[in-house]
């Protein structure tokens, strides 16, 4: 992986993990990692804060803005040409919660009925392709719209979460790149106090020092060599 | 299960048996449960009231107001954003009585006439996503509106019911929370009298002795340890 | 069964049966019953006058407004709202004739073209759902309106033919109480001569007989009893 | 079969072969009968005039009306009301042929191209009812006008024909109810002299004169009853 | 075949022929006859000019053109109502071609993207008849117009074509009535000399001739037995 | 392969080329050939310029323009009536990747939801026909708008970039006609360089060289022959 995707992956995962540590009825960040996993560059392990029967129409908007938040770090931080194919999965899974919400769950203007139904037990594949819909073309517009709506409302929360705390999202992002994985303890230390948990600040002090070390040795190398030359130098023009 | 869930079941089940017990036409109440089942964290037992051939359109629309009163009180006592999921399954039974009775029983403004055949012994699973279906884009549409026209009249309904029933629903609820399921006995005497079953109270008052007592124990221990702290600060002082 | 079902299927039956004696082009009826089959809680048989090659539309339109009847009769003796399912099969046969007569029959201003083609030995189950259409969405919608058309003119046509006969309506469904079963010479002498078949009137005196038999031993006990606690009241006094 | 059906159906063949002689571009009448066959009452035999490689709008249209005459003829003779579901295949070929005429040959306002493509070898029996579409609805409602268009224009001429030939039609009827089937030598004779084939006045005289000898039979033996019944009462009062 | 139906097959593959012999982008014509093959009444073969990799726009439309050619010449000398079914597997061609402009080859003013795509390898038949699409129904209408357009367009142009070229259309006509199948060479002498090629002219002259003979041999012939009859006649007189 | 269609595919694949080594975003050109493979006349071989977990939507649009550049240099050099059908296969992908930037990605003005879901492992092949589509008539033509409005910016960008760079497409067009098949080294030399690579030169020089030898040849024979023929005429004049 180029150093630039890495940067870029850092920042959409620190997108994720910002809105579960930032939204009361969002799920707990458990981990969070720029090591790459199958075709993903990297991943956010969420969790539902306590077991539940039920989940109410608050978290489930909560977890769509976690999913856009993604996306949306790209475009804040690269620009709206460099957004990427990576958060194809994330879209997938806010849109799926989304038309669930409208569709069956009764959770948008268009009120508590149930507009599709889920194909669990088929025979064929294609099946799966072929939701029961209980409606005509107009509704079906209106679920769109609603499903849109949704998203779009979703989106520009996160936008807002990310640029209302760009010192936190830097740092994640940060810690990402020097430590790889952060844990649930690492990522609230650093929203509560806004600075590199002490291991990371560990590891980026002794890279630093070998940064520094490193150059002195070639410092004191090229001087050597500047000595031997001048000698040289010296030499000749003797 | 938190406190905070159960007690949103318990309100949520309220409302179902509520209608049961309010609306002539409904069926009878044979149980009430905040104990979980598989994927529900409760749920209401209803039977019809006498074995029947027939059922009229005032006991099928009795029955759609039963399901959604679930969902009612759940925007009643804790808020339209703290809606749940909970009521997936009543969203369900209740649209597809509500497109039988428009589609098939004759039972709406678009007169008696069968709109969708039922399939019963189809050899492909997915021939049960796609009934049979008899009509043009437009009336589609048409039948969505009366559909929606009878979902909407229900929820209606039940949110009137629960509101006028605001003394009952909290007794029912109450005694869930205490003895986790009602008889339909209980279920009635609560109707009829406004106050807690003769067992409830029974309960309710043992625990709030238990809980006195305890209180007390640990008020004459702190007492205890108080005067012995007092001792051994006395013996300091001496 | 209860007796209000009881009651209230028989003016369903009824309802069927006069269509039969009162419409010169609607088939024999040759037996009512309410005697329950199955699912269904009654049913009226009915055959064709003579044996036919083929069927004018006169007959069609007959035979739909017999099936809409039962369901006519019920709003005119119980009321809109006690209307039931019962009407279920009767609406799902009158929506396949006058389907026919549109889209094969070529018997509605949408004129003499076959917009539907049945389909008789399909391999798959499902088939049977998918008809082969030959028609737009718009001709859709004016095929709609033409069933609807059809539907709804029978629907009034039997409501008339009801309330136009209400001595004989009253007479049937008596009989049907009654004898539970009648025949066609039955159901014919009762729309011919306004009164109960003899055989009808014979078990209802039997009937009034035992009845009035019963309560007057009642009373003769009640009165012996009379006298002997008058006799016990007297000894106590005495 | 009732004599009224038989009169029906002899007047529904009539139209239809009436067609078939009348009109140039027609196919020629080799047999028109009212013996039942199958499901239907009677049938007439057409063929073309000579083996052809392609068929000429004219001659497509001519075939239409002619499927249409049947129907034109009972709506004729015994009124709107009495339309039957006899002409149910007709209505069939009609379309099919109408239809292709508009979405394989050309033949229509809707230019030279193939809208549809009929599908031969398929494996399933459903599949015959998807023929290959290549249209959208709006075209598909362009083509139902079409396919309208020529049905109807074919249906007025029919009526047309029937109502300029009726000495014709009477006489061809009249025909098939004496002799049941008529050759194409009787068909095109009644066309072209107005007049009964000999053979079949042969049979109606000879019918007749059964008849007359039958009646003057009964009159005899009557005339013979009522002498003796006279000698009896003569008897009785002497 | 009848002789106006070789005439009229004569002048329909005599249309295709001209476009191929006339137009720079059209194929070669390598053979015209009026020989029945299967349901064909005769055909015109034509091939690539040179073996190529990829077809031009213009070379698809000269196709079109081509294809169109046989029933404008219909229209042109035997008039729109005698059009006939034999242009059906043209008018087949021809869409094909033009919708895979349209929808695959972007060469249509809806631009170079796919709209349809084609399957090759399907399990089922029916499969052929659902190619996968990829637009919405307003789309779909104007993938309708654009083919249209192309059709008219050809359809025009080959009108025009035969027009300005009667007097060859004429000669090969004329030829194939003669001679039945015509060689490349043949046709682009007819093309080049506007007259009949040597062995056609050859044909036609033996035919006159032996006309001419039998002709006299008959003229001689009745003379004679004018002459004989003459002598009965006198030998009656004497 | 004709001269012609040689040059035209020179010049398609050469459209290719240009954008690969002028768009930053583009893919690198590994490989240019105008060997026929399969059923195309040439190809262009490019790969990503590093290995990614994701990919830009800059450069996803660089991927389009890269596909539009064949068909828009057939319409530069060639007209527009002479674009082919060798662009089927361009076509084809670029709408494959703009459809997944609208349906997958979130990558137009549609937002971040997915509207489309790939069905990869199905049973039967038609399955592969019916995409999962989760949106109504109306999105999929906002769908439409989309992918259109994606693909005609390509096309247009494609067409700036080789009007801009018509020195370099002469180029590479003329070493693919001199040499076939050009290394990414060549293409690049060329993209840098503006003349022909070395060993291309090499080859046309010598190609020039063995022409000029064949033309002297040729004319010191002509010259013989003449000196042959002036002696013969002299000798005859003598």
């Amino acid at each position: 992986m180029s150093k630039e995707e890495k940067n870029l992956i850092a920042y959409h995962e620190s997108g994720h993990a910002l809105v579960g540590l930032a939204l009361e009825d969002a799920e707990k960040v458990q981990k969070i990692t720029i090591i790459p996993r199958g075709k993903a560059g990297g991943y956010v392990l969420m969790t539902p804060k306590k077991e539940k029967f039920v989940q109410t129409k608050a978290e489930l908007r909560a977890k769509i803005t976690s999913y856009m938040a993604g996306r949306a770090s790209e475009e804040i931080y690269f620009g709206a040409d460099q957004i990427t194919t990576g958060a194809y999965s994330d879209i997938e899974s806010a849109t799926y919660i989304a038309r669930r919400m409208v569709t069956e769950f009764g959770m948008s203007d268009l009120g508590p009925i149930q507009y599709e139904k889920p194909q669990e037990n088929v025979f064929l594949g294609r099946d799966y392709s072929n939701p029961s819909r209980n409606y005509s073309g107009q509704l079906a517009h209106e679920i769109d719209k609603e499903v849109r709506k949704l998203i779009d409302a979703s989106y520009k929360h996160a936008i807002k979460l990310i640029n209302a705390n760009k010192d936190i999202m830097d740092i994640i992002a940060e810690s990402l790149l020097i430590k790889e994985t952060l844990t649930a303890e690492e990522a609230e230390y650093i929203y509560a106090n806004k600075k590199l948990p002490v291991q990371v600040q560990d590891m980026k002090d002794k890279f630093a020092k070998r940064q520094l070390e490193k150059k002195l040795k070639k410092d004191s190398k090229k001087e050597e060599i500047n000595k031997d030359s001048k000698k040289i130098e010296a030499g000749k023009k003797s």
